[in-house]
């Protein structure tokens, strides 16, 4: 069981295609102290993540997969705008994100499905600006991954916006131990 | 925004209403890679926490809130049995557990608003077996937070079974960087 599993498209999949209705689920109409509040400092609350995940619908993935399938390894990915979800929250709702978030996840979602990748063209390999050589599977399963680690995020914001009020189970409750794992001067979670 | 928020019974209820569907709008349906495998050893799948957020609802949290209100610091807590799910999820598939966890939620919370409970209720205090003197405003904060522990959890383990599909992109996922929180000689995540 704690072996990791090999990529799977269809599995990719479902797991993308779940991520903006979860993310609706917990935080639609949820008290702003839940949503606005970061963890201090310059740091994301889940308005911003769900900001950074619009752009990366809109200029991450499939952007990439298509560098990947028409260039090969001859062009480089554009560097990613860890910032870029500045323009997209800019005097907007929650609400509007989740809606935006959730129809560019489809519409890229389609787009992949009319693909009809198959093994030779997920064993395809691209060039990352930073990181070299990546097959095409591993940018479909880093996608995945990455709404997780953006789950893992915004729960541990949230739990931080409690930290003093649980009082003595802080010791005992796991998410208020996490520090966090990204590092910006390598590109955070990217 | 960085500091920690005062404890809100409203924005608390607010989170613990939404958890059921969340979980489920992630999980349900989902492929057994992502629901069903742990981090190997005798760590929990998503479909094992599950099964432990049921056992919570019956046995920890208003149980102990009423534990509170009747007998305040003279009458320490049952200890929670953090293996208590595994009576709970024999046999059942993972579509009964999300519909037995949103019940049982459901119910707690239609309980919790009936005692309409007043600030000096709030305010008091019970006997935890290790923690000593906590207050009932804390159980409830531990209520949320553990919730979001969970999701914190769940995420990281579904993220887990890609650590090798992402490729040379796991050094980017904050949440591959995660090794966990939970400290089972002290109690675990409760």
């Amino acid at each position: 069981m704690g072996n990791p599993a090999q990529f799977n498209l269809p599995e990719t999949i479902a797991l993308l295609e779940r991520t903006p209705a979860a993310f609706g689920a917990l935080l639609r109409g949820l008290p702003d102290i839940w949503t606005q509040r970061n963890e201090g400092g310059d740091t994301w609350s889940a308005f911003d993540v769900i900001g950074h995940l619009i752009h990366g619908e809109r200029t991450d993935w499939m952007p990439r997969a298509q560098i990947i399938l028409k260039h090969g390894e001859t062009r480089a990915f554009e560097p990613f705008d860890r910032l870029g979800h500045v323009a997209e929250i800019g005097g907007k709702s929650l609400a509007y994100l989740l809606d935006e978030f959730d129809r560019l996840r489809q519409e890229n979602l389609t787009a992949l499905r009319t693909l009809n990748l198959q093994p030779e063209d997920l064993a395809r390999r691209g060039r990352h600006p930073a990181l070299g050589l990546v097959a095409l599977s591993e940018l479909f399963a880093t996608w995945a991954v990455h709404d997780l680690t953006h789950f893992h995020q915004v729960s541990r914001v949230m739990a931080h916006q409690y930290r003093a009020a649980v009082g003595p189970w802080s010791a005992y409750v796991g998410v208020l131990q996490c520090a966090g794992h990204s590092a910006p001067q390598r590109g955070g979670d990217r």
